[in-house]
Protein backbone atom coordinates (compact mmCIF):
# COMPACT_ATOMS: atom_id res chain seq x y z
CA UNK A 1 0.00 0.00 0.00
CA UNK A 2 1.31 3.05 -1.35
CA UNK A 3 2.06 6.02 1.28
CA UNK A 4 -1.12 7.93 -0.75
CA UNK A 5 -3.07 5.22 -0.26
CA UNK A 6 -2.86 4.91 3.64
CA UNK A 7 -3.26 8.90 4.21
CA UNK A 8 -5.93 9.07 2.14
CA UNK A 9 -7.55 5.92 4.04
CA UNK A 10 -7.18 8.62 6.71
CA UNK A 11 -9.43 10.91 5.68
CA UNK A 12 -11.61 8.63 3.97
CA UNK A 13 -12.22 6.76 8.04
CA UNK A 14 -12.48 10.98 9.00
CA UNK A 15 -15.46 10.57 6.97
CA UNK A 16 -16.84 7.35 7.50
CA UNK A 17 -16.67 7.27 11.52
CA UNK A 18 -18.29 11.00 11.27
CA UNK A 19 -21.17 9.59 9.43
CA UNK A 20 -21.46 6.46 11.57
CA UNK A 21 -21.05 8.80 14.67
CA UNK A 22 -18.87 6.63 16.14
CA UNK A 23 -16.28 9.22 17.71
CA UNK A 24 -14.50 6.57 19.53
CA UNK A 25 -12.94 5.40 16.17
CA UNK A 26 -12.93 9.14 15.32
CA UNK A 27 -10.57 9.83 17.95
CA UNK A 28 -8.48 6.89 17.56
CA UNK A 29 -7.36 8.79 14.28
CA UNK A 30 -5.77 11.50 16.34
CA UNK A 31 -2.33 11.16 17.63
CA UNK A 32 -2.34 11.49 21.57
CA UNK A 33 -1.41 15.08 21.73
CA UNK A 34 -3.13 16.14 18.62
CA UNK A 35 -4.74 19.66 18.33
CA UNK A 36 -8.26 20.22 16.37
CA UNK A 37 -9.23 23.17 15.61
CA UNK A 38 -13.15 23.46 14.62
CA UNK A 39 -15.26 25.45 12.36
CA UNK A 40 -16.30 27.93 15.35
CA UNK A 41 -12.31 28.11 16.05
CA UNK A 42 -12.35 25.77 18.80
CA UNK A 43 -8.81 24.91 19.35
CA UNK A 44 -9.01 20.96 21.69
CA UNK A 45 -5.90 19.68 22.19
CA UNK A 46 -5.53 15.62 23.37
CA UNK A 47 -7.28 13.22 21.73
CA UNK A 48 -9.82 12.65 24.77
CA UNK A 49 -10.72 16.09 24.56
CA UNK A 50 -11.30 15.91 20.97
CA UNK A 51 -13.32 12.43 21.57
CA UNK A 52 -15.54 14.07 24.13
CA UNK A 53 -16.34 17.40 22.46
CA UNK A 54 -17.26 15.54 19.13
CA UNK A 55 -19.60 12.94 21.32
CA UNK A 56 -21.08 16.28 22.50
CA UNK A 57 -21.93 17.63 19.17
CA UNK A 58 -22.71 14.16 17.35
CA UNK A 59 -25.40 14.27 20.26
CA UNK A 60 -26.89 17.33 19.22
CA UNK A 61 -26.22 19.58 16.40
CA UNK A 62 -24.50 16.92 14.56
CA UNK A 63 -26.41 13.64 15.56
CA UNK A 64 -27.75 13.09 11.93
CA UNK A 65 -25.41 15.15 9.82
CA UNK A 66 -23.63 13.31 6.95
CA UNK A 67 -20.13 14.43 5.72
CA UNK A 68 -19.00 13.87 2.12
CA UNK A 69 -15.29 15.12 0.38
CA UNK A 70 -15.61 16.57 -2.83
CA UNK A 71 -11.54 16.42 -3.11
CA UNK A 72 -9.06 15.30 -1.09
CA UNK A 73 -5.43 16.55 -1.89
CA UNK A 74 -2.51 14.78 -0.75
CA UNK A 75 1.05 16.64 -0.27
CA UNK A 76 4.25 14.69 1.81
CA UNK A 77 6.02 17.12 3.63
CA UNK A 78 8.58 15.46 4.72
CA UNK A 79 9.48 11.50 4.49
CA UNK A 80 6.78 11.57 7.86
CA UNK A 81 4.83 14.09 7.58
CA UNK A 82 1.93 14.92 5.00
CA UNK A 83 -0.86 17.66 5.09
CA UNK A 84 -4.15 16.39 3.37
CA UNK A 85 -6.58 18.95 2.29
CA UNK A 86 -9.89 17.95 2.19
CA UNK A 87 -13.18 20.09 0.38
CA UNK A 88 -16.08 18.76 2.21
CA UNK A 89 -19.89 19.30 1.90
CA UNK A 90 -21.77 18.47 5.40
CA UNK A 91 -26.12 18.07 5.19
CA UNK A 92 -28.25 17.21 8.16
CA UNK A 93 -27.63 19.37 10.47
CA UNK A 94 -30.28 20.71 13.04
CA UNK A 95 -29.99 23.10 15.92
CA UNK A 96 -29.81 21.60 19.90
CA UNK A 97 -33.50 22.03 19.88
CA UNK A 98 -33.40 19.60 16.74
CA UNK A 99 -34.63 22.83 13.99
CA UNK A 100 -32.96 22.36 10.22
CA UNK A 101 -30.00 24.48 9.78
CA UNK A 102 -28.52 24.73 6.30
CA UNK A 103 -26.06 22.06 4.63
CA UNK A 104 -22.30 23.80 4.65
CA UNK A 105 -19.18 23.69 2.81
CA UNK A 106 -15.79 24.19 3.75
CA UNK A 107 -12.62 22.88 4.40
CA UNK A 108 -10.38 20.59 6.32
CA UNK A 109 -6.55 20.23 6.75
CA UNK A 110 -4.89 17.52 8.75
CA UNK A 111 -1.28 17.06 9.43
CA UNK A 112 -0.54 13.23 9.48
CA UNK A 113 3.02 11.95 10.52
CA UNK A 114 3.76 8.37 10.02
CA UNK A 115 3.98 5.86 12.89
CA UNK A 116 5.06 2.13 12.82
CA UNK A 117 3.34 0.89 9.52
CA UNK A 118 0.29 3.69 9.72
CA UNK A 119 -0.28 7.50 9.66
CA UNK A 120 -1.99 9.76 12.46
CA UNK A 121 -3.44 13.32 12.76
CA UNK A 122 -1.03 15.46 14.47
CA UNK A 123 -2.84 18.62 13.90
CA UNK A 124 -6.52 19.39 12.45
CA UNK A 125 -8.46 22.81 11.09
CA UNK A 126 -11.18 23.13 9.80
CA UNK A 127 -13.02 25.89 8.42
CA UNK A 128 -16.49 26.85 7.22
CA UNK A 129 -16.77 28.40 3.34
CA UNK A 130 -18.30 32.08 3.66
CA UNK A 131 -18.51 34.83 1.23
CA UNK A 132 -15.73 37.69 2.23
CA UNK A 133 -17.72 40.61 3.64
CA UNK A 134 -18.28 42.86 0.52
CA UNK B 1 18.95 30.61 18.79
CA UNK B 2 17.00 27.66 19.55
CA UNK B 3 14.46 26.28 17.21
CA UNK B 4 11.25 27.37 19.53
CA UNK B 5 12.72 30.57 18.84
CA UNK B 6 13.05 30.72 15.61
CA UNK B 7 9.87 29.36 14.99
CA UNK B 8 7.98 31.87 17.00
CA UNK B 9 9.58 34.80 14.96
CA UNK B 10 7.93 32.96 12.10
CA UNK B 11 4.64 34.41 14.05
CA UNK B 12 6.05 37.54 14.92
CA UNK B 13 7.27 38.11 11.43
CA UNK B 14 3.42 36.79 9.95
CA UNK B 15 2.51 39.86 12.47
CA UNK B 16 4.62 42.26 11.46
CA UNK B 17 4.25 41.94 7.82
CA UNK B 18 0.71 42.26 8.27
CA UNK B 19 0.72 45.02 10.00
CA UNK B 20 2.68 46.83 7.56
CA UNK B 21 1.03 45.64 4.62
CA UNK B 22 3.53 44.58 3.37
CA UNK B 23 2.61 41.29 1.13
CA UNK B 24 5.76 40.72 -0.19
CA UNK B 25 8.08 40.36 2.97
CA UNK B 26 4.78 38.58 4.14
CA UNK B 27 4.70 35.71 1.26
CA UNK B 28 8.49 35.35 1.69
CA UNK B 29 7.61 33.23 4.90
CA UNK B 30 5.88 30.69 2.82
CA UNK B 31 7.58 27.93 0.94
CA UNK B 32 7.37 28.18 -3.12
CA UNK B 33 4.38 25.19 -3.10
CA UNK B 34 2.87 26.40 0.01
CA UNK B 35 -0.89 26.01 0.83
CA UNK B 36 -2.82 28.77 2.72
CA UNK B 37 -6.65 28.57 3.71
CA UNK B 38 -8.19 31.78 4.80
CA UNK B 39 -10.69 32.81 7.56
CA UNK B 40 -13.43 31.97 4.26
CA UNK B 41 -12.27 29.18 3.47
CA UNK B 42 -10.66 30.11 -0.03
CA UNK B 43 -7.71 27.68 -0.47
CA UNK B 44 -4.98 29.38 -2.07
CA UNK B 45 -1.97 27.15 -3.14
CA UNK B 46 1.84 28.10 -3.82
CA UNK B 47 3.34 31.85 -2.47
CA UNK B 48 2.49 33.75 -5.65
CA UNK B 49 -1.18 33.39 -5.09
CA UNK B 50 -1.22 33.94 -1.28
CA UNK B 51 1.10 36.90 -2.32
CA UNK B 52 -1.84 38.38 -4.64
CA UNK B 53 -4.56 37.67 -2.69
CA UNK B 54 -3.29 39.37 0.33
CA UNK B 55 -1.77 42.02 -1.97
CA UNK B 56 -5.78 42.33 -3.02
CA UNK B 57 -7.24 42.31 0.57
CA UNK B 58 -5.02 44.68 1.97
CA UNK B 59 -5.68 46.97 -0.62
CA UNK B 60 -9.72 47.17 0.81
CA UNK B 61 -11.12 45.22 4.09
CA UNK B 62 -7.89 44.44 5.56
CA UNK B 63 -6.06 48.25 4.49
CA UNK B 64 -6.22 49.44 7.79
CA UNK B 65 -6.19 45.94 10.27
CA UNK B 66 -4.16 45.28 13.04
CA UNK B 67 -3.49 42.13 14.40
CA UNK B 68 -1.83 40.78 17.33
CA UNK B 69 -1.24 37.83 18.73
CA UNK B 70 -3.16 36.70 22.23
CA UNK B 71 -0.95 33.28 22.63
CA UNK B 72 1.47 31.45 19.97
CA UNK B 73 1.97 27.97 21.13
CA UNK B 74 4.74 25.59 19.19
CA UNK B 75 4.44 21.77 18.77
CA UNK B 76 7.39 20.35 17.35
CA UNK B 77 6.25 17.41 15.03
CA UNK B 78 9.39 16.14 14.24
CA UNK B 79 13.07 17.38 13.89
CA UNK B 80 11.94 19.12 11.11
CA UNK B 81 8.60 19.91 10.83
CA UNK B 82 6.69 21.82 14.02
CA UNK B 83 2.99 23.51 14.26
CA UNK B 84 2.32 27.06 15.32
CA UNK B 85 -0.70 27.94 16.76
CA UNK B 86 -1.75 31.25 17.12
CA UNK B 87 -4.82 32.82 18.69
CA UNK B 88 -5.05 36.28 17.32
CA UNK B 89 -6.97 39.27 17.16
CA UNK B 90 -7.52 41.88 14.57
CA UNK B 91 -8.93 45.06 14.27
CA UNK B 92 -9.84 47.90 11.90
CA UNK B 93 -11.42 46.28 9.64
CA UNK B 94 -13.47 47.97 6.69
CA UNK B 95 -16.14 46.68 4.07
CA UNK B 96 -14.96 47.45 0.28
CA UNK B 97 -16.96 51.10 0.61
CA UNK B 98 -14.86 52.12 3.70
CA UNK B 99 -17.11 51.12 6.64
CA UNK B 100 -16.09 49.41 9.55
CA UNK B 101 -16.64 46.12 10.52
CA UNK B 102 -16.54 44.60 14.05
CA UNK B 103 -13.02 43.25 15.09
CA UNK B 104 -12.50 39.43 14.78
CA UNK B 105 -10.70 36.75 16.85
CA UNK B 106 -9.25 33.69 15.18
CA UNK B 107 -6.79 30.63 15.39
CA UNK B 108 -4.39 30.45 13.12
CA UNK B 109 -1.99 27.20 12.59
CA UNK B 110 1.17 27.47 10.41
CA UNK B 111 3.15 24.52 9.90
CA UNK B 112 6.42 24.96 9.32
CA UNK B 113 9.56 22.94 7.52
CA UNK B 114 13.20 23.73 8.75
CA UNK B 115 15.16 24.51 5.89
CA UNK B 116 18.49 25.50 5.82
CA UNK B 117 18.71 27.40 9.24
CA UNK B 118 15.02 28.78 8.93
CA UNK B 119 12.01 27.94 9.49
CA UNK B 120 9.09 28.27 6.23
CA UNK B 121 5.39 27.90 6.26
CA UNK B 122 4.74 24.78 4.30
CA UNK B 123 0.98 24.57 5.20
CA UNK B 124 -1.08 27.32 7.43
CA UNK B 125 -5.14 27.53 7.69
CA UNK B 126 -7.14 30.85 9.54
CA UNK B 127 -10.09 30.06 11.45
CA UNK B 128 -12.25 32.54 12.64
CA UNK B 129 -13.54 32.43 16.10
CA UNK B 130 -18.03 32.30 16.22
CA UNK B 131 -20.48 31.34 18.15
CA UNK B 132 -21.35 27.69 17.83
CA UNK B 133 -25.17 27.18 16.54
CA UNK B 134 -27.56 27.21 19.32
Amino acid sequence: MSANTSIQSVGMRFIQTWNAHDMDEFALLFREDADFVNVYGSAYVGRPRIRDEHISIHATVFRDSQLSANEMRIKQLTDTVASLQMHWALVGIKTPHGQPLPDRKGVLTLIVIKTGDGWEIAVGQNTDIVAPPG
